[in-house]
């Protein structure tokens, strides 16, 4: 194919320190007039010519070579934005040159990266009087140009099915602007031999120009921005709320934030035998909020705004765990007067239905259905259902042994304390327990074989539950761990209370008749055997993303000794103790029947993983001391922490709830990554360690936390 | 005037805890049917018949009021949405309710307050057999209420000129949600009787639902929104930046936050005489940014964007300033590839030109242009210029004695130097010194009388500046500190030499040939004289807004004690050490002549107020590396806390730049007040407390500290 000649000018490369500006013309002008020969295919991930920038002649070379210092033209285009439309063009383009191939004797390809794409550049020696091409030969990969050329389509045999795969810019003019050293520490272009993630963490700044982390950086913005956009056209208001907050007593640990402007007056400590005078300063604290949950109640309870948002950085200063970061990022929101909706004139309301939201919270519902479906919509190009399916967390329990159940697939657990005789039932009812059992029939074409695989091992291992498995010869195999399973009579009674045939298999365990907790022996068995059923290939779940919201769940829970400085009695909040709870166990909660009572709590479950949770708050100042003092037993101090909130209840609060989404989860399951670094710009590792900062650190001098009233703690080992 | 008949109905109010629920229809059904009175004004400010709140009786009643816990229907508007057009509608609005007024035998009316607007509700004795106006009666004020209506047009004479003054809804049932205690501590729909800020602060809860306050915060998030939207349409890309940092000697304090997850080995310390073994636990800290500077170069640098924006959280741990923060706002943004713009084919370029940007950064003063005029068009109406003054930094300080010259009023310094006799002028060439004077003519009619206010006195005070006054006789005054101004001879020699006439004023002060730091003394003397002329009602400042870029300021500025960890030697940076010199000045900077170098520095300022600044950085790492090492001769450990700056540069950074804009500043000004604390939720005082949480504030106890491996200061009076 023959291309049209055409005046070139080459420009002076590698500014030097405190040049004069560089000239356009300071070159003659050539007449580029040559026959392009085939070209290979440009994008390709390693063709067998590349030019290999650990190369000993290119790494001396770029070692002479200099920044770009002095004044440069703007960008016409971004890499990825030209198509076949712009042929003929004159175009300026900045990016990072990557490795560059012969493809003629003359004539040389770079693909030339930013952000928005790749393009393949051509390069000829006739340019500049083959300055140019000498230039681009010795730029180090991962170096940043700027490229003056004109778009031409390529020949039809060396099109590729690629963005701007049809297209390549004919070089006239190149200018270094800032050459990357070599080697370096690794190559983000190269994908295939990418280092280990904690080396990568270290260089983040390589790291990031990898395609698919860029690419997520850029979904997550676009993200956050329609999910405000949509909330501003629900008159949301955005509210930012103090990230130097105070320290409560409220659930995992905070951050401390020592301060210098405030410290208080010395508590005078006598010291014995000594004539100096020794006192300690006190020293205060700010502590970083680990979800702005006070501010957002005080800030409805106010009236200033009847609708909040704010996608906020929240803290938890937790031991590491896997794939938790120290900070995170939540889409947090809070509604005044959140009703039931059209009640009373919903006929429905009351009815136990197994899609029906029963509590309050109606608005928070809708704002974040809403929210979710034009997400899905606008990137995931899926539209979901108009209204999300709806399940007490008593359902949840009982049905799928879990207080987020994966309703991908239909495996189902049953209740069958009814299909015992008479005194297996009393044992079980005075125990107050219930028998459950999960089955697996031979004619199951989607768990037969992983239930095969889960076997006599895992049946015994899954904490709790007794196995039974009817042989193809009919004879019974049994496991568990526990000899509590007697009752039950011989493998046979269960086998016939079952109703069991040939190649069945049965699991079955006992549990509290009131749910707790989060899952159940058999809840856990069941997504094992999903687990085992997809890595066989039986089990195919469907790609449509199930959500789901889980309600009622209970409000309060036996006291967890985690949780002991927020409960000094029995019970413990399941949330947080200002969840309402359901107006029909109001008066159970004030009779002492704590168990019993409900909360106005709502989680939203998609694919079995909890991605947000909120409720309808206490707007009773009433109550909620009743929840303090009498049920959560809290101590003065405590309760003094929420004097506050509760004199803000007091003050004519409207009744309010609200929702927080976990805005990196989100993104994470958005960008179908299983790490939450993947969608984070700047991660930190398990164990809250920044690779690329380097932080946390040491202070440089003891007089610097002084200057805090604080000192490094001395350890004494008698 | 005659209102229609209507079948109403009464609710059963204040729901009792555990309450079934309330039946719409436990209370017979009425006829309402009357001739409502001439209703007089409502939303008046302090009626004469209005019922107190703080009445006894009323207080007593109250205090048997209950929150309602039940069920309640769906709001069907806000206060502030209904119009004439819903005449005739059922309305289901929710509130607080304000103080009602009889202005009948049998009639109230009560506003009912939301965020979005006040409406008059008319409630007679004949709903639901007077129950319902008994319970509003009952109802104390700042409560919140659920009302259910109809909404009418106001006779003619009845109607106001306030939004919804032309409508009221006549209640046919009222619901108390949430009763506000009485007395309050105070009622922020009194507006007359507000207490002091500091009182206020502490109850932020109330303050907040003043609507001024509402208002500037439902502007802020308008605003935030609207920026955000452009960024994105100029393809910016919002990116969160890490809050738990590193501590870096950039600049002001930071705020340390200790780590329990990270505590290094313990450093041994032996103990003299003694059997025990004590150590220091070597405690970990990260630090809060006072900007995403690091982040956002290290981000750009990578290339996984090449225009990042966030509106981002900074801190500054700063003893107290009045109107300062701890934690404060920031439009930050960066951009890769800035460029001179379509230079070299625009002829100004380099051209001395008072207009003229000649620096890098043209697409950052672009974006900021854009941004600016969609704020100032959607909040004020105001369509500003399509680009914006610019004025170096040596003009300005020429000019206006000022690096944030107030342009909207013209007085302005002029160079003198030369109008002096030539021993004048080697006298003030000896000390590399010129002088300018300010002059006001008894003709000026904008600050002749703040002239004279200003007078001997206040001519003394401005730290060194000389001043003449002709009298109307013809003699002269002069008033001085300073005794330098000998050499300029006698007043008379002044006089001629500026041309003075009967009723002149003139103002002489000396400076620096290069000019320095942020105002002379003559530019502090114009603003007070601007602040006295606006007084007197000489000077009117326009309406419209003056925005200005200031560019080219001195790169480097002779050490400050105050940034010694910044600068061990001559110089520190004057903004920061990122900041690219021009590039017609690199060359004097490799050559030791620093005090010439200037910046590619750009400050955005609006009537004399810095809103913004930033720069094209470094991109060069050899350049970095030279300013850190050879001009601020920083040391190897503040070199190091920078290693991943440099290495980032040395990877192929692109060329970048950015801004950042103080967002607080930004919503003052455009909500008209003088505080940014009246633009934040929740602010904290000058001295950095928080008086609503309380905070900061000491720990519980001595062990939570050891967790993070600290302990309380022991101060030591010898």
């Amino acid at each position: 194919m023959c291309r049209p000649s055409r005046a070139l000018t080459t420009r002076v490369i590698g500014a030097t320190i405190g040049s004069s500006l560089p000239s356009r013309s300071s070159k003659p002008r050539r007449q580029l007039s040559r026959t392009f020969g085939t070209s290979a295919a440009c994008l390709q991930s390693t063709p067998p010519d590349i030019e290999r920038s650990g190369d000993k002649r290119v790494i001396e070379k770029s070692q002479s070579l200099k920044s770009h210092n002095a004044p440069f033209p703007r960008r016409s285009h971004h890499c990825g934005s030209l198509s076949v439309k712009d042929a003929g063009s004159s175009v300026t383009l900045t990016g990072w040159l990557l490795p560059g191939r012969k493809v003629g004797k003359a004539l040389y390809f770079y693909p030339l990266k930013d952000p928005h794409g790749t393009i393949q550049l051509a390069v000829s020696s006739a340019v500049g009087g083959g300055e140019t091409l000498e230039l681009m030969r010795s730029i180090p990969v991962e170096s940043t140009v700027i490229i003056e050329g004109v778009v031409s389509e390529r020949p039809p045999k060396q099109k590729r099915a690629l963005p701007g795969g049809d297209i390549e810019v004919t070089v006239t003019s190149c200018t270094l602007l800032n050459p990357a050293e070599q080697p370096l520490p690794f190559v983000p272009s190269d994908e295939y031999n990418l280092p280990a993630e904690e080396f990568r963490l270290r260089y983040r700044y390589l790291d990031l120009r990898r395609s698919v982390i860029s690419g997520n950086l850029r979904k997550r913005s676009q993200v956050a921005h329609l999910i405000r956009t949509t909330l501003h056209d629900h008159g949301f208001v955005e509210v930012e709320t103090p990230v130097l907050l105070k320290s409560t007593p409220e659930g995992a640990r905070e951050f401390l934030v020592p301060t210098r402007t405030a410290t208080s007056t010395p508590s005078v400590k006598s010291s014995i035998g000594a004539t100096r005078r020794e006192s300690f300063t006190q020293p205060l604290f700010y502590a970083l909020p680990q979800s702005p949950q006070q501010p957002k109640q005080l800030l409805i309870a106010s009236g200033a705004v009847d609708r909040y948002y704010q996608i906020a950085r929240c803290f938890r200063d937790e031991d590491g765990r896997k794939d938790r970061q120290p900070e995170f990022t939540q889409i947090d929101l809070e509604m005044a007067w959140v009703s039931w909706g059209d009640y009373p004139s919903n006929n429905n309301y009351g009815q136990k239905d197994s899609d029906s939201w029963r509590i309050g919270g109606k608005e928070v519902r809708e704002t974040i259905e809403h929210l979710i479906r034009k997400v899905w919509s606008a990137v995931e190009g899926i539209e979901l259902p108009s209204s999300f399916t709806v399940m007490t967390y008593e359902e949840a329990m009982g049905r799928f042994g879990s207080d987020k159940p994966d309703t991908r697939f239909s495996l189902e657990l049953q209740l069958v304390t009814d299909r015992f005789p008479q005194p297996v039932r009393d044992a079980l009812a005075n125990e107050d327990q219930i028998l459950e059992t999960l089955v697996i029939r031979s004619t199951d074409t989607q768990f037969k074989s992983a239930a095969e695989k889960v076997g006599l091992y895992e049946a015994a291992m899954s904490d709790g539950a007794y196995m039974v498995r009817v042989l193809s010869d009919g004879t019974l195999n049994t496991a568990s761990r526990d000899g509590s399973f007697g009752i039950l009579g011989t493998p046979s009674t269960v086998r016939d209370a079952l109703e069991l045939n040939p190649g069945d298999t049965a699991w079955l365990a006992k549990r509290p008749r009131t749910a707790e907790g989060g899952s159940t022996a058999l809840g856990r068995l069941r997504l094992l055997l999903a687990t085992l059923a997809q890595a066989a290939g039986e089990l195919v779940l469907p790609a449509a993303p199930h959500f789901l919201w889980v309600t009622e769940f209970p409000l309060f829970t036996r006291a967890d000794p985690d949780k002991e400085f927020l409960a000094h009695g029995r019970w413990s909040s399941s949330h947080h103790p200002f969840t309402a709870p359901m107006w029909e166990d109001i008066e159970k909660m004030y009779d002492g029947r704590i168990a019993e009572v409900r909360g106005q709590h709502y989680d939203l479950v998609l694919n079995g993983v909890e991605i947000g949770g909120g409720s309808v708050r206490v707007h009773d100042a009433k109550m909620q001391e009743h929840i303090f003092g009498k049920i959560l037993q809290l101590s003065e101090d405590e309760k003094a922490s929420f004097s506050h909130l509760l004199h803000a209840l007091r003050c004519g609060a409207p009744p309010h709830g609200g929702i927080a989404l976990g805005f990196d989860r989100l993104m994470a399951i958005l960008c179908k990554t299983e790490s939450i670094r993947d969608v984070i710009a700047f991660p930190k590792t398990g164990a809250g360690t920044d690779l690329l900062f380097k932080s946390p650190a040491p202070v440089e001098s003891e007089d610097v936390l002084r200057q805090y009233g604080i000192t490094q703690a001395l350890v004494v080992d008698a």
